[in-house]
């Protein structure tokens, strides 16, 4: 069974939901398989802005059951849910516009000889299996970008809720899939052993994964086994991950005298607690940075550990490092850090300071000389997000030109909290960022990963899709004999 | 050492091929990736028209180099030189072109606030690793399509040789290395060592693969074991899979009273003996289709075989089934078999009957009904292609639904080989056609395997690419907040 627990107090709520079974999993995909046919035909559009509209009208009900069990509170809880909705918008956009199914025409020529040749993008033959994510009980999870993009790629979705908010994962499902024109089209399976069986099944035609590296090469390894390769689409943690707590910057890199000018700078004077959503996030929270007496043993000050969830620092004999919360009744709260150090130390200790930290705290790298980052900055791993923050673009080319390969989206004087979902979104990464780095979890390009193209060679007209007959009856955007021509839309 | 072998003597010709060492694949990969940043910024289009150039200039040495060690004859090469020529000259247009980065910009808002958001691709931060296939010297091996690809893409290319035309390979390599504007921009090595050591190198950022089903599925595992999961392009073998002997159609269905209008069906009835460009390839043909005293039992009649590299129907005490060449003096000469059954039979003996054969034999289906080809389809393996040869579209309606999901081309009253090097082709397929099936590994889109997003977010102009300036310089498609606006070319 999977309780819904109150982060606040620790304490279950409400009745515990019971785990699925291989049987229930099976039953699930085939229903959701059966009702693909008649999706890929229908008006998606529509259906997904009902599904939008069906969100919006229970943002009520929905941030309440997310702030019971993730204590996001109600602002951050009701705009998520506001961007579940528009992530369905969006891809309602999508749709009408016709770009995604990248039509291409090429007619037959005489000299020399070649066949008319039609290329189109379809929906993949099969279910679309989601893995949840904690951080975010809407945006990443049942109601997430994933489920949105392969429903409007014409693919049924099923589900893997997080056990983390299993009552808020329940309640998105019962809201979307009624506003959808069949409700097999979204399935919803709960624990480990059914998110394992729904990643080998032979109707899932590829896996979305939103979550830590190592549950991402798990299930990478359960796939790996499958006698088809299909696609996993692993968004991982990697060290610029928002993390579920507060916004946690990633390691950043500060002119010396120039004080960092972050959250986490002035978190560090006064420091604030925040609620993780579940009990696994600040027990991987207070693991990381691993123990070293280096940079910040004299920064940070340890208050205590619930030993029963954090098994303190490994291979340190001091004092576990997870702080009580503040207020003395708290469950799953941290308080935020800030480690400070200089580049040569950085350095140094890469690759243990840049382990990924999924709570709030931030490491601090200052330097004197903007030509000795490049260097280092080319040791990092891959990442979602790379940040400058700098007044002079000149002076930043070199670290631009190193992040480039670093990174999935470069920000400038910002943060990467608020992942846009907007056409040119790109939230992915080289690994570990992502297990699929040409692909995207987030924006109008995440319909790309549920799609696969077929070509038609003297196809008859009769049997062409419409998308791909001469006179366009879709008016979408295509090229036509190598030239790209604009959409009607 | 690696031996050039005639295929009409079965004798070694001119000096072997020495086996590339782990230490030289690495100076190799080393090198490759030492060109990379030099070449991201070069003008690459001009060099894939001096590539294209110099195979063209080169077209008399090459045929016959390859003649020598395949059999291909000069018709038959000759077209492939060129073919690999309109590769290169297809991948330059690409890039004048420039749709390929995808570039997407959507400027900020202030209701709701967003930033400023940019995306384009660019190549991957690394090698691009290729391993050639034996049936095509040319156009899937050295001088093929993911060589100019990735090169287009901006990727230097370590080739891993196929053994079957070492000859072939080295000449081809020396023509394209030195058309480059640094010859380190294509590395070649040799051996199935190297192949692995390749497969794994730290600097190969994605895989290229054409070949056989065991092959694709060795390299995957491979691949699987690395830290990182790059992408693995595999083009594998499967049932419609043109041979290199001779063309070798699919497992076909014919209706009832009408004789299958193909080339086996002639062959049937005058057997014309094959060259195979390698002894695998016969060998691997002798043992395929599986014993079975079913279908064929009576319409094939095996006439010998060289036990040296034809172990004989696996399981079966019957003759080996690999014919001597009719001109007695064959060394891997075949002669084309077509076997003839129903559809209940065929039905009763999948998958038996569908296993990959790679030499020139073809099984004709008869059936009664349209209506009950349908079933029967649908349990048939992913596969490159599927032809349908009828007269009457609307009575094709049923068999085209489904061959969609199996096939990646679909093809009317045509013949799959001759696969247009072109925008609109997809030459891919679910598994086991390919071991990725968004991709293709021939025509225009066949760069995006090597290419990966980056968003820009907030981004001073001045690092900008200059594809995603407002003013955008380059001339080239874009979305601009959300509508796709056409190029200048």
């Amino acid at each position: 069974m999977i309780h819904s627990i109150d982060p606040r107090t620790g304490e279950s709520v409400g009745d515990p939901f019971p785990l699925t079974s291989d049987d229930e999993v099976d039953a699930i995909v085939g229903a959701a398989l059966a009702a693909g046919p008649a999706w890929r035909s229908a008006d998606r559009a529509a259906a997904l802005e009902a599904v939008a509209a069906a969100l919006e009208a229970n943002v009520e009900e929905l941030w309440r059951a997310a702030d019971a069990e993730t204590a996001l509170g109600e602002t951050r809880l009701r705009g998520e849910v506001g961007r579940a909705a528009g992530q369905f918008r969006l891809f309602a956009q999508v749709l009408r516009d016709g770009g995604h199914v990248e039509a291409v025409i090429d007619h037959a020529t005489a000299q020399p000889p070649v066949p008319d040749l039609r290329r189109m993008n379809h929906p993949l033959p099969g279910v679309a299996g989601v893995f949840a994510a904690s951080n975010f009980p809407f945006a990443f999870s049942v109601a997430g970008g994933d489920t949105a993009s392969a429903l409007a790629a014409g693919c049924p979705v099923v589900v893997k809720a997080h056990d983390g908010h299993p009552a808020t994962s329940e309640l998105s499902w019962q809201v979307i899939r009624h506003a959808l024109p069949d409700p097999d089209l979204l399935g919803l399976v709960r624990g480990l052993d059914a998110g394992k069986r729904l990643a080998v099944h032979p109707s899932v035609a590829a896996v979305g994964f939103t979550g830590s590296i190592p549950g991402g090469k798990a299930i990478q390894a359960l796939i790996a086994e499958r006698p088809d390769p299909i696609p996993f689409y692993g968004e991982l943690g990697a060290a610029s991950t928002p993390s579920s707590c507060c916004p946690r910057p990633p390691a950043r890199a500060s002119p010396r005298g120039s004080p960092p000018r972050s959250p986490s700078a002035s978190a560090s004077s006064a420091p604030t607690p925040g609620w993780c959503s579940s009990p696994t996030t600040p027990s991987s929270w207070c693991r990381s940075p691993r123990p070293s007496p280096r940079p910040w043993a004299g920064r940070c000050s340890p208050s205590g550990c619930r030993a029963a969830t954090c098994a303190g620092w490994p291979g340190s004999a001091s004092s576990p490092h997870w702080p009580k919360d503040s207020r003395g009744r708290g469950a799953f709260a941290v308080t935020p850090q800030v480690f400070v150090t200089d580049l040569a130390t950085f350095a140094a200790d890469l690759p243990d300071l840049v382990e990924e930290c999924f709570g709030p705290a931030a490491v601090v790298v200052v330097y004197d000389d903007p030509a000795d980052l490049p260097p280092v900055l080319e040791r990092l791993d891959g990442s979602l997000t790379a940040t400058i923050h700098a007044t002079d673009p000149a002076e930043a080319r070199g670290s631009a030109e190193v992040l480039l390969k670093k990174a999935g989206r470069l920000i400038w004087n910002g943060w990467p909290t608020g992942v846009a979902v907007r056409w040119a979104m790109h939230h992915g990464g080289p690994w570990p960022a992502s297990t699929a780095a040409a692909h995207t979890s987030v924006g109008a390009a995440a319909i790309r990963r549920w799609l696969v193209p077929t070509a038609y060679q003297d196809w008859p007209a009769e049997l062409l899709p419409p998308e791909l007959r001469d006179d366009n009856p879709p008016g979408i955007p295509r090229r036509v004999d190598g030239v790209l021509v604009a959409g009607r839309a």
